[in-house]
Formats: C-alpha cells, structure tokens, sequence
C-alpha cells in the first residue's frame, strides 16, 4: 500500500463524519427538534388549560351565567394572543433594560426562525413560533386566573379593555422582571414556571377587581353573614381540575425549555404531580374536619394551589419536600378561603386564595426547600434555608413576591379605575338577576334547562 | 510508526463512524424517531377532535337528541375507521393514476413498517403505522363535518351507509387529486393540511345532505320566516371548541410530517393560533353590530371558521396575514351563516358557512397572500397575487376548489339519492318530535333532566 | 507528505467523532431524550384516563351521586399517586425475588435520574421520573376500574383505605409477576401493556366489591327481575369514552417505552385503533339485534372492551387480527354484562364485564393470534395457536389469568373484610336514597338541577 493510497485513505476519513451527515442531520438538528417537539407538545398542553379554566370557572358558577363564563374565556384568550403577539411578548422577552423590553414586537416570520436567538429566550434552541406560543399560553393562564375576580358581575366591554391592557401593560413586565433578564432575574429569584409571574400576578389582579366590583348580590346577608353561592356543576369542575393538571405537565416541566438534561424534565413532572396528589389529599380531610363533610370543591382547589406552589420551587426541591409544599398549600389555601369569605371579599372562584396565597406559599418554599445540587443544576438562585443556604434566597424570594405583588396592585387598580370611569364595571343589578348570559349575550347557555325553571329571576 | 499500521489505524478510523454507532441509532433513526414522535402527538391531536366535534354538535343542538348526537360520533369514526383501513389510505395515497391510487389496500403490519415507502407519502420517513393514523384522522374529520348536515333528522343507518361510502367513494379521491400525486397536486395547488380537501369536502357533503332532508320541523313559519333553534349547552360547545383549536395543533403543523426543517412546524402552529384568536374577535364584534349582542355560538363559528380558512394557508403566509384571513373568514361565516338561514337552507350547525365558505376563502386567502419564500419552502406552488406572483397560484386554487365542490356535490347526491331509495333519509314526524335519542336509541341521553320537563314532545 | 504528517492526520480522525459531540450531544443523549419525550407524552395521557373515567363513571351514575362519583376521582388519584411512590413502584419493579421487589422505595430524586438502571425498567433509558408517572398512571387506571364496582353505594373511607391497599399489597404484586421479572414474565407471558395487569385486576376488584357491596336500592324487584338505572348523561360519557380512547394511545404504544424500533410504537398504535372501531361497531350492531334498539351506552361498553382486550395483544398480532379481537371483545362484554345483570350482580357500571371479561379473552387472545415475528420483535413469548405456536403460549396466557384472578379475588375478598368491620362498606338506606352528594359530600353536584327536581329522595 503507497503512501498516497494511505493519505487518500485518511482525507476521506477526515471527510467521513461530514459525509455521514452530508444528506442528514447534524447533533444540533436532531436536538433542536427534539427541544421542539417537546416544547410544543408543552404549549399544547398549557393552550388546553383555557378549556379547564372555562370549565372549572363555569361549573363553579351558576347555570345563568354558564355560557358567558365559558365563551368568555374564548374571546378573552384571542385578545390576548393578538395583544401578546404584537407587544407583551418582546416586552416580556426582548432585549431591553432592567424592567421590560424593547425589541421583538410583531413576532415575525421565518428570519426569526432562523434566527432562534431573542433576547432572554436565546439561550435555547427551540424555534421562535414555539417560545411565542408557550409564553402565549402562560400570559394566558395569568389572564384567565385574573378574570376570575371578575365573575357572575363585571360588563363584558370590560373583558376587552383589561385582557388588552393586562397582556400588555402588566403581565410582560413582571415576566421581564424574574423571567427576561430584569431585576428580579439577576438578583437570582427562583421561580422557575411562574408561582409569582403567572399566578400571583392573574391573582392580584382578581383581588383588585373583586374588590372593586363588590360582593355579588345575594353574598351577604344584612349582618354581614356570608351565604354559599354553590357552582352548579362538580363535574365540570372535575373535568377542568384534570385538565388543568395535566395542563401543568407543559406548564413546569416544559419550562425547560428542553429535553436534553438527563431526563431534568421528566424529574420536575414528578415532583409537580406528587405535589398536586398531596394537595387534594390534605384539603379534603382539612374541609373534612373543618366542616364535617368531606367538601368537594375544597379538594379542588386543594389540587389546584398545589400545582399554583409547586410551580416556582418544581426544578429545586426533593419529591418528599413536594408532597410537603403541595400539602401545605391544599391547607392554607382553604383557611384563607375561608378568611377572606368572612371578611367580606367574595372572590367568586377563589382566585386569590388559590392562585395568590399559594402563589405566595410556593415561591416562599424554594427558599426553604432548594437543594442545592438542583439549584445548580437550574442554574437559578443558591440552596434554601433548609438545606444550609441561609436566608439569602428566602430574603430574594420575599423581594420578587412583594415587587410583584405591590406592582400588580397598583397597575390593576389604575387600569381598573380607568375602565370603571369609561364604561363601568359591572352591570345593572337587574342584569345580574336574570344572569349574564341574557344580559350580555342575548341567550341562556342552557336555553332548555333555563325556560323549565320557571322564572329565572327566582333562580339563586 | 510503520505503514501497516498506519494503515491499520485509517481502516479502523474509516470503520469508527460506524462502530460508534453500532449499538447507538444513526443520525437517520433518530431523525425517524423525532418525527414520528411528532406526527404521533399530531395524530392523537386530530383523532381528539372527534370529541370536539361530539361537544359541538351535541351543545348546539337540543337535549331529545344529545345522546344520538354524541354517541354516533363514536359510531361513524369506528366506521371510518375500518374503511379507511381497508380501502380509503390505498385510494388516497397508493401509487396510482391522477384521480386515485390502486396500492396499499389493508395497510399491513410489519412489512410497510419496515418499507416506509408508500406512494405519495414516501418522501417521509415516519412510520406507515402512524402516517395511517394521521390520514385517517383528517378523514374521520371530513366525516364528522358531512354529518353535521344530517343533525337531529336523519335515520341512525344513514350514519353507517354513508360514512362507509364517504370514506371510501368521495373523500380518498379528492385527497388523492391534491395530496396523492393527482391531477390538483401536479398544478401546484396549495392546501397545506385541507381547507379543500378535509373541510370544503366536509360541508359540500354537508350541504347536499341538509337540502335532501330538509328543514328541521319548527324551523321555518308558514311566512319562511325562520325560528332560532338554540343549542342546549354552550359550555359544552366552548369545551368543544378548545378541544378543536388545539386538535388545529396537530392538524395544520402536523401536516409538516417532520420535526426538522429548522422549526417550519412551529412556525404553521403560530400562524394557525393566530387566525383562530383573529376569528374569535372578529366574529364576536360582528355579532355583537349585527344582533346588538355579543352572541357566543357566533364567535365559536368564527373561531372554527378561522381555523378552516387558515388551515391551506398556515405554511404559506406571514403572521400578520393569518391575523388577516382569520379575521376575514370570521366575519365572512357570520354574515353567510345568516343568508343560508334567511334563504331557508336550515343546516343546524352552519356547516357549510363555517367549514365550506371559510374553506373556499382560505384556499383561495393563499393565492392572495403566499409569500415566495414561504411557498419554496414548502414546495408547492408559488407566490400570491400580492406577493408578486400574479394571478397563477390564485387561478389554481379557484381551479381546485371548483374541482373538489363540483365532484362533492355530484358523489354525496348520488350515495344519498341511493340511500334514500334504500332504507330513506329522514325519521318520521313523530320520531322527531320525540326526539332522536328516543327514536333510534331507546333511550333519553339525559333520562333525570328529560323526565322532569314532563311531556317531552313539548319541548321544542 | 511525511509519515508523521499522516498520523497526526490519522490521529485527528481518530477524536473526530468525538470532538464533533464536545458540545453536541451524543446519539445516546438524543435517544433518551426522544424516549423520554415519547413516554412522557404517553404518561400525560395515561393520567387523563383519570378524567375518562371520572365522566364515564359520573355519566354512567345518577344525578344526585355525580359530584361524588367524578370528585372521588380526584381524591383517589391523589392516594394512589402518594403511595405509588413510596411503596407500590419499589415493589412492582424493584429488584427482588419472583414475587415482589424489595427496591426502589420512595423514587429519590436527581440519583436516580442519573442511574436510571432500575430493577425490571433498567433496560430503557427513559429516566426515573417519567418512568414512574407512566407506572403511576397504569396504577391509577387499575384503581380507578376497581372503584366502578363501588359506585352509588360505597362510604368515603373506604375509598381512602382501599385506595391505599390496593395500590401498596394488591396491583403491584401482579405487576412484579407479569412486568417487574416476577414468575409469569420468566414464563413468558404476553400482556403487552397489561390486559391482566391493568384490567382485569381492577375489575376483579370491582367485582368482589360489587358482590360484597350488594345490589344498589331499586335495581332489583321482589322476583329478582332486574330495573334499568340509567346514566344521566350519555354526552359526558361519550366524552369519556374518547379521552379514553385517546388515553390508549399512550396505553399501549406507549409501553414500548421507545419512540425507537423502526415504528414498532406506530405499529401498536394503529392494531389498538383498529380493535376500538371494530368493537364500537359491533357491539351497537349486536345491541340493536338484541334489544331492538342501537343502544349507545352497550356501544361505548363496546369500544372500551375491544381496547381492554387489545392491551395484551397489540404488539403481537395483525391489523386484522386486531379487528376480530376488538369485534369479539365487544360482543362478549355485551352478553356478559347482560347475564351478570340478569343474574343479580349488580355492576353498575359494568366494570366486570369491561375489564374483566375483555381483559380475559384479550389476554388469551395473543395466545391465538400472536405471529412468530411480532412476538420475536417484542421479545416476550412466541406465536400463538393460529401461528403454528401450538398450545404452549395459549397455557402460558392461561395460567397468568388464572394467577391474577385467583390472587386478586382472595386479596380483594379479605381487604374489603377487614375494611367493613372497621367502618363499614356501605351508606345507609337513607343516605343511598338523598344521594352521596349529599351524605358524603354536604353539598350536591348539580345544586339548582337537583333543587328544581322538588323532592330528591323520589329521584330514582
């Protein structure tokens, strides 16, 4: 064998692995589809999660008012796609300075595919049109959550004007803050798929409004007793919580962002579903003990808060120390419930409790409970009190819930007070008596179920 | 270092892409597996939406006839199910002349698996198995559009007679015209996952039925002037509708086949997301001019209308022309859906407007706005008129709408001419009245709920 | 060119491979992250059958027990996943001997994730976590049929302790035997993704629980004729039914815990769609022979029969065969839940019949049908009867049915023993009579449905 032969021998060798991949796709490829099939599968899921929202909102609620509340949900999730797609996504995502940012507006077309790299998103490989519909899908979560403060009494113009102004005024700030490179984000704040960005947020918003549009009629009594307004259908509600639960397996797991990690993903899944088991576990037997009837709804919202708490703090704690957080949460979550009723503030759906107080709870957790080999592995803050961090990250994770918190409550309130001076909250008090699926829509949701009761009016 | 060695070195380097690959997957395999990991996803996706379309039809219609209308989706997507397995797949995609195919009847097992190469669907390498899935899930849609014609009239054997002949006399030819290398697909034509060739096939069918059987009684007064007839639940028809949007997930990007392409299938996603959001908007504003309300069952029409228009469009054009189209089909359903109703076509869930009308637009919308990059991309057709490309690509598509309505109407006018001649098309008076739940099943679909409203045959 | 030149060249060529992967990710990375995204995808909608079956069973049931029936679902979801984790998945799957595993208690976290090599699951490299949410979903649904035999009549508690037992001393033994390495895996029994594992366990549960439970008030006259108590909502149950069917899809392909294997998972999902259709099919066809009437609750018993009977089979047998397998499955379940009913067994929602019965002749099925290559490709066993594999698999199939039936019929007998002299199995006659809504939960599941129906306790 000649020299040649050999050289020629090692050139093609050199140029094998190329070859190889001459007509097929390179690690990077396979790798960038796999993040976003993966990633798009998340989307779906959280998407899906409006359906849950308009279940559990509308089977929490009363039959004259059932249709409203489902379409609602509908009308408000296409203003705030339109709304996140020309303005809240580059607000929230795009370069800019410690508080939103500037670039990134009117997500456009195939140079950003190309592209992939934008601003706090760059770092992953997951094609553009992907991150704008899983950061789509959450800001639609936080709205969804919001407008449950809303219910059974605001004016539907006001669904217009709050889903604009939210999706593009509020939420993309606080994402900007913790999630796009602000403030929050370099002080290290843990909040890896949105207890306080998505959660808390929607829930102080509800707060406000709630506060605003008063107790529905019929709430209180003249002593100021409250009176139980059930919803008129568990099982929707069911099926809602279910949705939402799997709803929350794009939602924290998805947060990734990626599937690589050695399976980092399919661990945060887990960690989110022991949590959402021992949440409606610990809240059926509180409202159990509490009431002395195993009290569905509670388990409900049990479930619920615990998806809400495991949210910021999935990525870093231990499983035992999900099943503790979730637990936790089902658990206060019905006390302050119960609190806030007392109190006077009838929050419909329990927006705050459920998505605020937990929101709080959960983001709180992380700096107990944080490993620190998860931190690490997140890349995300330090180690929890708990695990010989000190309150380093407990003190940052105090300082993103309050920023947030006291953010959200001025903006609500400014926003809300503008809409009440334009067109008003919240309609007649007729309206509300004969329901706002006749008062806003022209038609019952269950027109057949509505004319056999008689007089509607009658009906709760 | 002698030559021998050398020498053995540059064998065992040639060997070693190989060897590194002996036990791990080839480049090639992980590719295959990504996609069909995808077009997996998007399979289930679609087969899903035969529960969207169960909630949206039975919402929208009237409780004596909730059980039939749910319960026959099941039947008629078994039933499609099997004839698409035994003859439509061959018919649609065999190899083939240009109007059907003659190969692959009875998908085998084991074999096509191994040989993935299959007729016009060869150049993807995803398994035939879930190709089958995939195809037959958009025919089992097509199907579940036809019938919402039929609603709350037709006889239950209508449902199997039909559905066998739809699946395998109509649907697979058209499919075969535009996807299977036929006559349409050699023009260029561009309907990316079948405004033409699953919807526009769906509602022709649809509309052919509906004037065969006539209006529902009660519809129309003595003067043509028409009645509402209000469907029962519009919390099910909203669940019915998220069910669909995001089913829209798997069915337009799925279309891509592939994950690769450097994210082309997310890109289709956030196209199809912004129709769908456009066309809620749109339409529920249109209502809300026209009527003085915001009317809910509109607005869903209009998210469905949305998403049909877009669905040949979504690979072809810019975000801001999605928004465009969607918007566009929203308030174009609304307007035709009450000009069928006044010219006393009673079809009860605007099939036609909502799958046929919005069909016709968005194949045409492509025409209009298909950018040249997005069309080379995709590879079929070129550039729209606005785009530079003239009337050609426009011409086309009017060609293959014209085509596909004309072969619709003439095939469901003949299997249903037969089918009447046969066993009839429509229930008695008296079984319509009563209901079809009674009629053809024995039984109420709600027994507590009907029992209460005392004399069923009066309710409406 | 110098000799030195050329082996530094060849030298170079050498790391190649290796230096292209410095930062990319290597094809074993790739793979396990493809499989863990299909199998994540497969445990997502293997939970959502917790929602499947929450509306069937809810549908299936009366009005007054609704909110009881889909909310205990929740609730026992919750138990089964905490227990699952710290005992149930250790013994299934753990490292042990033939008949349970002693390893693998309380899955840790990030350790195992990096180990992934797990007793029997120690051949995928899917990781950890999402291993145990698919284990855990299977669980569930094993959980979720036992409980249809409690409907209508059963107290809370007992749902909290036979929750807890079945999933720590039941379900897990018989999944050690079959898929943990156990007795009837190292006998080679096919039960691909658990015909006998999932199903029939539950339903032998159920059964017992119906005997011991006894008819529900009203089912039976004084000469042991049998009363229709009919479900109050045929289109929840349609739902449920295609969340199910869906479900399946993650079932069954998803039991390859590979998205890999050149489309095998396509393949499995296409014989399961296959099995569904023909089983809807013929059990409305054989229904309306019978009854006269095309009864949709007996054809939504249908399809979910032939999917019962298909879990075992799917990898093993032709698309054909998978017709007739799902077709007879139908039939079966049909005649049979009408001979338990007629003679005095009263499973209300006919889990028994379902699962039991189609879980039976699925599991014996693959010892007829299954075909030498597609039990070879799957490893497990050989061909079945019709394939030239004699009786030996068909024994084989036998006596894991005969194993599983036998120990969950003696296990479920002395747990639900020992559960009625602690508090008890059954709600008083009165409370039976307002409903478990009420008794058990204080509150009704549809409130202003059941108010307006006047007095509850004449509601059937």
């Amino acid at each position: 064998m000649g020299k040649k032969l050999l050289a020629a021998f090692s050139f093609m060798v050199l140029l094998f692995p190329t070859l190889a991949f001459a007509d097929d796709a390179t690690p990077v490829q396979l790798q960038g589809a796999i993040n976003a099939v993966w990633v798009m599968l998340a989307a779906i899921l959280v998407i899906f999660m409006q359906a849950g929202f308009a279940l559990l909102e509308a089977g929490s609620t009363r039959m004259k008012n059932a249709g409203h509340v489902a379409g609602k949900t509908v009308l408000t999730f296409g203003i705030c796609a339109i709304a996140f797609w020309a303005f809240g996504f580059g607000l929230a995502f795009g370069d800019g300075n410690s508080f939103f940012g500037t670039t990134g507006f009117f997500v456009t077309g195939l140079e950003d595919q190309a592209q992939r790299a934008f601003g706090a998103l760059s770092g992953s490989d997951v094609p553009i049109g992907i991150k704008f519909l899983f950061q789509l899908a959450f800001a639609g979560v936080s709205l969804a959550i919001a407008f449950g403060g809303f219910a059974e009494r605001a004016k539907l113009p006001v669904y217009f004007i709050f889903g604009l102004l939210f999706t593009i005024v509020i939420y993309p700030i606080v994402a900007h803050w913790v999630w796009g490179g602000g403030w929050l984000s370099k002080l290290g704040m843990q909040d890896f798929a949105g207890s306080t960005v998505v959660h808390l947020q929607g829930a102080t918003a509800a707060l406000v409004a709630t506060l605003l549009l008063k107790p529905r009629l019929g709430k209180y009594n003249k002593d100021k007793t409250p009176n139980l307004i059930p919803g008129h259908n568990q099982v929707l509600s069911v099926l809602g919580v279910f949705i939402l639960w799997i709803g929350w397996f794009g939602f924290n797991p998805g947060s990734t962002l990626s599937a690589m990690g050695d399976g980092y993903f399919g661990y945060i899944a887990m960690t989110t579903n022991m949590a959402a088991a021992a949440g409606a576990v610990a809240a059926l037997i509180v409202s159990w003990m509490y009431f002395g009837k195993a009290d569905i709804p509670s388990m409900l919202n049990g479930v619920l808060a615990a998806l809400v708490a495991i949210t910021a703090a999935c990525a870093f704690v231990d499983a035992w120390a999900a099943i503790v957080i979730g637990a936790i949460a089902g658990i206060i979550t019905f006390f302050t419930a119960q609190w806030f009723e007392r109190a006077g503030i009838d929050d419909p759906i329990y927006a705050f409790s459920v998505h605020g107080i937990a929101g709080i709870w959960g983001t709180l957790s992380t700096g107990l409970f944080a490993t620190p080999e998860l931190a690490e592995k997140a890349g995300v803050g330090g180690a929890g009190l708990f695990y010989g961090g000190g309150f380093h990250q407990l003190g940052v994770q105090a300082l993103g819930v309050f920023g947030a918190l006291a953010f959200v409550l001025v903006l609500s309130y400014i926003v809300l007070m503008i809409i009440k001076a334009v067109v008003g909250l919240r309609v007649t008090e007729e309206e509300e008596i004969i329901g706002l699926d006749l008062s806003e829509h022209g038609s019952y949701g269950y027109p057949e179920q509505m004319k056999k009761s008689g007089n509607n009016s009658l009906s709760q």
